[in-house]
């Protein structure tokens, strides 16, 4: 059971953690941009550091260096470009390694030990010249405040900077530790060409199996339910290194002290994730879609993530419609086993809430009462399938409304 | 191998084979509604039928009864509604029967053969008294000519005519057959809102089981490679009614005059899929997306399919963007096995074509020539994925481009 109860969120993002310093810089990745599109993280010390990257088979060139690079666990730096995914060009790997060369000459470590990203447009040719001229100067400029430069400069369409961190307490030894993230996204987000990117970094020192674990588990519960356009990028890549500084005893088990790691390192995701879903291009709300009492865990995470993904649903909600047949419609073709005829819809917002549908049929609820809890920015949607004895069997998914700026946002994405 | 050079056009939809007249009727189903919203089919004698039906696991009273009317493979009428989905209602049971009983009474056939379809809006409450009283008129007004008319009538958010009709020779006794349909369906097709319903006649002489493995073969390669937006609808059927008047010799196994009929069968259903398709809710282009050289024919299905329903690449070619990278990582999420960097892709109009990637990255095709290919109205896009020895794993896929039309159609559907 998740709680957040005991996290106190603190400033510095990627930079709250003991260890750490980021940065940004502009290289002028992309012609005619004038914001930073290159940013670094670094530690002190080499960490162990895990990751999950996108299931495309696509593969970006700096997704498939970074997985050879994390082989042995460890790394000491991030470098992640935005203006260019670096993918499907026929100098991707050169220009991948290139970023890694340079960052551990100019950091003086090795270059097996650097996570490489890129985001943009696929299929574009990249030039040596940005990195090998800026990359000097972005490593002379890594501070202890930099986490929300490094954020916005990752950024491609993205409209809000994501960026949390928590202080939390290990309750063997009482040891205080931090955790914090950074990421972007907006697009291409099933979670991909607003690419998701994410960098956690932590001071808590935990072992490598038990790092990737939690960060496996925490991505199954949050970036695995958040759903912008169906679309699966080529690049996509959640990343996080441990630097151990807060000194506490290894975490090498599932004990108390990894609970409260895992707590955390859930809640900064989490918030992660929800602000992309609420970040969707064009979007003008965030829905969040919860299932309960499904015939199993499965089956409740196949209906809530249908619905944030239903192009119908999103359209009817931009415009507060509650057209909830399109909701049922969704689940109904999900792949999940439930019985239509128990089920209930109950749509929440800070405005009201509404049932409009019990037992599988439409309520005789008020429509303009309906809107109006439809109004608001942030949309639940409630779906109880009265499977008995299944309290257990439940799910979030997010995602946002369709709206015209969605299409106009990727009609004009390249120009 | 499916060749359409046997085959006549003519004209008469669903009235072109012998034995059936149309007709329609505007019945106030839907409050406000000026057009024909009841539509009627009707064969002189009771004939061999079959059906496919959604997948979706919501379903629509009338996909229930008519499953229940076609357990004999018997039909002799169709009677369709639009303006309501009769679906997720307290009363869709009792709807659909009624629909059925009146025309029974009023055509003096069996209730049990009449084949019950409507499209709509779900979830709402619907009235006994349009159909008690303009069944009764609709059923002394149907004609050889009335195809186009009840095609209308069961038109939603649909703008143009789907009908198709030829005429076929049956080699082994030179025997002339007509066969003829018509479709509706522009939005919640995979094949989805605007449901997609299809209704085709033939007076070919075919057995029960030869019918239906015809139908369902057809369908495979034709509605089902259609999407929209992904939204698989709770009323979806395309139904088939064979009179047989043509007198031929029963086809009762796969012969060459199965060979012709199926070899119809499939050009009435392609055209009114990719109908369908260029008709999709806001769509200002077709898209045509081929896959050839595939490890498998699943394989080349499933890229063909994940290409047409990327929301990314919908918007990209609204725009006449040859942005291709989305293509590419449409394929890559596909669920398809392949080697990315053997792919080409080429885009093809009347207006030219481009060959926009070669071996898994870009040519350098310039960006004005292939907007200039992509402002046509009908785009294909060929997707070879040069696997060696696999000439005959291909597949077509039809799909439309994402506009603003489909977001202000979607988020005003009700009002």
């Amino acid at each position: 059971m998740i709680t957040f109860d005991d996290l106190t969120p603190v400033y510095g993002g990627v930079c709250a953690a003991k260890g750490f310093t980021a940065g940004s810089v502009r290289a002028g990745i992309k012609a005619g941009s004038e914001k930073d599109d290159l940013a670094m993280i670094y530690c002190v010390k080499p960490c162990p550091a895990a990751a999950v990257y996108t299931r495309n088979i696509v593969k970006g060139a700096p997704i498939v260096l970074t997985q050879r690079h994390l082989k042995d666990g460890k790394a000491q730096a991030v470098i992640v470009n935005s203006g260019n995914a670096n993918t499907c060009n026929a100098n991707g790997m050169e220009i991948a390694e290139l970023m890694c060369e340079l960052t551990a000459d100019c950091m003086k470590i090795k270059k097996e030990n650097v996570i490489v990203a890129s985001t943009g447009v696929i299929g574009q040719q990249l030039s040596p010249e940005p990195f090998e001229k800026y990359i000097p100067v972005l490593a002379g400029e890594l501070n202890e405040v930099g986490s929300t430069d490094a954020c916005k400069a990752i950024m491609t369409t993205d409209t809000r900077v994501k960026e949390f961190a928590f202080e939390f307490t290990l309750p063997s030894e009482n040891v205080t530790c931090a955790i914090g993230g950074i990421s972007k996204g907006s697009g291409m987000i099933n979670p991909d060409m607003a690419t998701l990117l994410a960098f956690i970094t932590t001071d808590a020192a935990i072992s490598l199996p038990m790092l990737q674990r939690a960060l496996s588990d925490a991505n199954e519960i949050s970036y695995s339910r958040v759903n912008i356009d169906g679309d699966t990028s080529t690049n996509d890549m959640a990343a996080i290194m441990a630097s151990g500084l807060a000194e506490n005893e290894l975490i090498t088990e599932e004990n108390e002290d990894y609970e409260a790691f895992f707590n955390a390192l859930c809640a900064v995701m989490l918030n992660l994730a929800r602000e992309t879903a609420r970040d969707g291009e064009g979007a003008t709300k965030l829905i969040e879609c919860a299932v309960m009492n499904a015939p199993s865990e499965e089956d409740a995470a196949l209906i809530s993530r249908a619905v944030i993904s239903s192009n119908l649903v999103k359209a009817a909600i931009f415009a507060a419609d509650a057209n909830w047949g399109r909701i049922l419609c969704a689940a109904g073709y999900s792949g999940a086993e439930f019985d239509p005829d128990k089920v209930s819809v109950k749509i929440i917002s800070e405005n009201g809430e509404v049932i409009v549908c019990e037992n599988g049929c439409g309520t005789d609820f008020v429509d303009s009462e309906a809107h109006n809890v439809l109004l608001a920015d942030e949309i639940t949607i409630i779906i109880d399938l009265h499977e008995e004895g299944a309290e257990l069997n439940q799910s979030i998914a997010w995602g946002c409304d369709l709206t015209y700026d969605y299409v106009k946002i990727n009609a004009e994405y390249r120009t």
